[in-house]
């Protein structure tokens, strides 16, 4: 049976939506065991609704709540009476305990796992990997979309490693198109950063690199991976996300104008549902955290049960799978070095 | 009267949108003389088609075009008969010609402007600054948007200055709000280029900063300019053009999908046509190149005649405006420099 850990308070939409992904979970896996972190008298009246295997819910009492508001470094260390930082301590001692899921602050998530969990031994820095609905269908990986502000070439290289090991885990994509982010397709463009890391990508053999991509294509359904700084990758997913919420924002504007407008928009309702759908970060799981020794992943702020179920389910694939032992096996640590 | 020098070749379109453009522009300001750059003959024919002032139009006869494919350093210095190149060589050598527009090579373009007309004095790089559309109406200002991918915060604070003036020139925004470009609002957040850049410009009495910008808020009408280095400006403004693209072929399938979503469509079309008038860059001019001895402005490669209408328009109220003397006059060249 899987162990993971739920931290269930920090999100925006608080417990109840963490209780109803879990109890979701349980009761369609039997091989699943989910710990819920957080105070135990409110998680209990919200199970309580429920119906469920008692054998595949516990409770870990936790009274105090990590906020977007704090400072990471300092509530990992001082809140230890905090949801998140009680999971933490259970996944790190806890050898049954196979991975955690989180919707609170990203800051202190990346803090704790680097704290408490650790980086695999010969992993650069841990990176972050959401995955962005395209056009076609399906979906685009990027890795790192924020844990790391200022990167080196082979920070990146490691990126594009781990993702590339997590769609094959996850999703049986064994030949996962990967690109580097940058502001030219041609080999010689970008800044340093990018142009060493072209070489490397280029040249890493387990890897099927593509070569540079351009962010305005990167909803086409061209890629598997794309690979960049935490920086572009926030400013990359952001604003693709930006854009297409104002201007669904002004579709739906247009929609209402007049009685004419009204029934066009009603004859089109359908398929503007799909379309929505089809963008709603809450019918996909949340963002992989990569290269720490156990999986972690980190839902939305806002997410609905629907998504944390979806990074329930993650999880508990990433962990059957053995991502980490397959980070772990990829890496090729230098003698001289630690 | 003010001269300026079109750049004929080079655009995907070739010199017919030029010429349309210089004849409108000239029809509409008898202040405007236009020296068009480019082979002759065609030119010639092409002109032929209009009524308009022969003493507003000129050619500059130039047999050679420098095209995307060229690499810029050796374009700028072996391409001599080039439409680009004679095009800045007058810009540099005629005292009367005051400004240029093309719709060639970006590369090309800002090699020749920093090798043929030169930065002003006291300013680090050139820096390039598109007007985006906003969603509430209006536009912001992105400044850099891809001329320098590895960026100083010292760089950066005068790309802030030089789109302040900038907006003051061209659209009388005396008060423009400047915000930088980040992956979180608050004051600490983002890489060291960030942070440095960050204590800059909210200690630079002349800018009205307002602080952090997401990406994701572009298009909010919030923000007159955003500074940024190029890398991430041009992350920034191709993920948002290549997201709104794809919806937009999104919806165009949707709408196509059966009698009763064509009907729906029909309805909406006046709408939709105010959304994609709106989004549509061939209603602005190009992006300006600012902090050289004379103003250039860069028209989309795919430009047609109206978006180089606007991009003569610009020049020639950049030119009128004193844009080029504002920037030398706000820069402060510490006396041990140069």
């Amino acid at each position: 049976m899987v162990k993971l850990v739920v931290d269930c308070y920090g999100g925006d939409r608080g417990p109840s939506v963490n209780v109803e992904a879990a109890v979701k979970a349980v009761n369609e896996n039997n091989d699943l065991k989910i710990v819920l972190s957080g105070k135990e008298d409110e998680l209990k009246e919200l199970l309580a609704n429920y119906k469920y295997n008692i054998d595949q819910i516990e409770i870990l009492n936790a009274i105090d709540v990590i906020s977007c508001e704090d400072i990471p470094t300092v509530a990992i260390k001082r809140k230890t009476e905090s949801s998140m930082v009680k999971a933490f301590d259970m996944l790190k001692n806890d050898p049954e305990c196979g991975g955690m899921v989180s919707t609170g602050s990203t800051g202190a998530l990346l803090t704790g796992a680097v704290l408490k969990i650790g980086r695999i031994k010969g992993i650069k820095r841990p990176a972050f990997c959401p995955l962005m609905p395209t056009i076609p269908g399906g979906f685009v990986a990027v890795c790192d979309s924020g844990a790391n502000v200022d990167c080196d070439p082979l920070w990146l290289e490691q990126f594009a490693m781990m993702g590339n090991l997590y769609l094959q885990k996850a999703y049986n994509n064994m030949n996962a198109r990967i690109a580097l982010l940058n502001i030219g397709t041609e080999e010689e463009k970008g800044d340093m950063l990018r142009k060493e890391t072209y070489q490397l990508l280029k040249n890493n053999v387990s890897l099927n690199f593509v070569g540079n991509m351009e962010s305005r294509d990167l909803l086409s359904g061209e890629y598997d991976l794309v690979v960049c700084d935490g920086f572009a990758g926030n400013v990359l997913l952001k604003s693709t996300e930006g854009a297409c919420l104002e201007l669904l924002g002004l579709l739906k504007k247009a929609f209402y104008k007049n009685a004419k407008t009204k029934i066009g928009a009603l004859l089109l309702k359908d398929e503007m549902m799909n379309i929505k759908e089809m963008m709603d970060y809450n019918n996909y799981p949340g963002a992989v955290l990569l290269g720490c020794n156990k999986t972690m992943v980190k839902s939305h702020g806002s997410s609905k049960a629907s998504a944390i179920y979806e990074s329930i389910k993650l999880c508990y694939k990433l962990k059957v799978s053995g991502l980490t032992d397959a980070i772990k096996d990829s890496i090729v640590i230098p003698e001289v070095e630690e």
